[in-house]
């Protein structure tokens, strides 16, 4: 590893941080983005670190096996960069993984996530995460769709990121077709006059498909579907927030999986 | 109504407004809060709205029923008191409904969420959301939570705020006694030697309990629960997030009951 110390607060390096935060078309002509905080730097796969960005009084000893360049900050020089309240001095700069939807090969019996442009890095994050937790097949996701790589999203994934396969696709339609030509069955996630999640089998190949925030899924894609599903609503809310809906779909699938 | 035109930022009721969003010691001595958005608005039953504050596009025709004080800003005044990026230019002080929860006849057959020191305002919102999609009896929180009122926390229930009974306590172990003594099972969220969440029957009265973003439940109310309960996670997550586990949660609690 090659170290080196940052004390100047118009250092070019410092300015880079700030962009690849700031700007999602500069992290992609680089294909890298910014992760923060300890747990989430030392969970990404080593061969996936560009840069370590440590503050001085991070622990070096965990980054001995790194052979990326470490910049070292004083605690002001990071706190100027850092997108947390409290800071805890461990970021990094990661190379993105970038996933050819239309060459992949498909599991039949696979679990999948179709996300059509899904606004709040919130929600998308949580999706990541939850498609992680329940060992998801993929993600696929339209170019209206939030960056994955921006911070917010980043930190709401807590590591998962870098272990989930995230496709992001010119053409949805396009996409939920190969999906069907693979046996996957691909269900829209729909509010009115469709058949209720709980009476669908999702024991075999399925992808849910989850609409933007305010509008749900748009005409052409519903159009694709092979079938409308609806969660029921029992009271008064008239819709559930997309990462619940999502999250309420792939248990339901993996209930059923496992039992 | 009685209508007032404000085209000074230096007014007092402007002042009062930015102070109740600021504040959650200011909301509580008045036992107000404020919604923003046209649909939230409008979803606040008429008795619970204190006093409305309209840019001088919005419809009045809506608020013709409405006896409350009626408040019309200049749209650049409106703007400078709105949380919103792109102002919608309807807001509204409402009533806090204040629910005792020591004194509150029980659901023996209920379903209701209890909280331990959520700190994230979104968490909590989409939290209320789903308990009034589910038609959930109640949520029961501990004083170490963050404020229900929060205009993030507000935004974020998308009207449900107004239609979940939710309850504030000092002690939550003595509030799941009381859960208990009603013949409700209180299963608490926990992540390791616990019963799969999936082979539990949620057909009675339940209540789950859901802890901290990072710390989970704590010691002291993981020993009253009747039983720790664990989502299944097959992936590398290490956790689900808090409102993403008590939707799913909830929602097998439905499935159960609806099946």
């Amino acid at each position: 590893m090659s170290i080196k110390e940052i004390t100047s607060n118009t250092n070019k390096q410092l300015k880079w941080i700030k962009k690849l935060q700031a700007q999602s078309k500069e992290r992609h002509l680089q294909s890298v983005y910014v992760v923060e905080g300890k747990k989430q730097v030392l969970e990404l796969n080593i061969k996936n670190v560009h840069t370590l960005i440590l503050d001085e009084r991070a622990d070096l000893k965990l980054f001995e096996l790194y052979e990326c360049e470490i910049l070292i900050l004083t605690q002001d020089l990071f706190k100027s960069v850092s997108l947390d309240k409290t800071p805890q001095g461990y970021m990094a700069i990661a190379k993105m993984k970038l996933n050819q939807f239309e060459s992949q090969k498909l599991n039949e019996n696979g679990l999948y996530l179709v996300l059509e442009s899904i606004q709040d890095p919130g929600n998308m994050g949580t999706m990541i995460r939850v498609c992680d937790a329940v060992k998801a097949d993929g993600i696929i996701y339209n170019k209206e769709s939030v960056d994955i790589y921006h911070p917010k999203v980043v930190k709401s994934t807590v590591g998962s990121l870098d272990r989930v396969k995230c496709y992001q696709v010119d053409d949805l339609t396009q996409a939920i077709h190969k999906l069907q030509s693979n046996k996957i069955r691909v269900y829209g996630a729909y509010l009115d006059e469709s058949s209720s999640h709980f009476s669908n089998h999702y024991d075999q190949g399925t992808a849910f498909v989850i609409g933007n925030e305010g509008n749900g899924i748009s005409d052409q894609v519903i159009k694709c579907v092979d079938e409308r599903v609806t969660i029921p609503i029992l009271g008064g809310a008239e819709s559930l927030n997309a990462a619940v809906a999502a999250s309420v779909l792939l248990y339901e699938a993996v209930r059923q999986r496992i039992q």
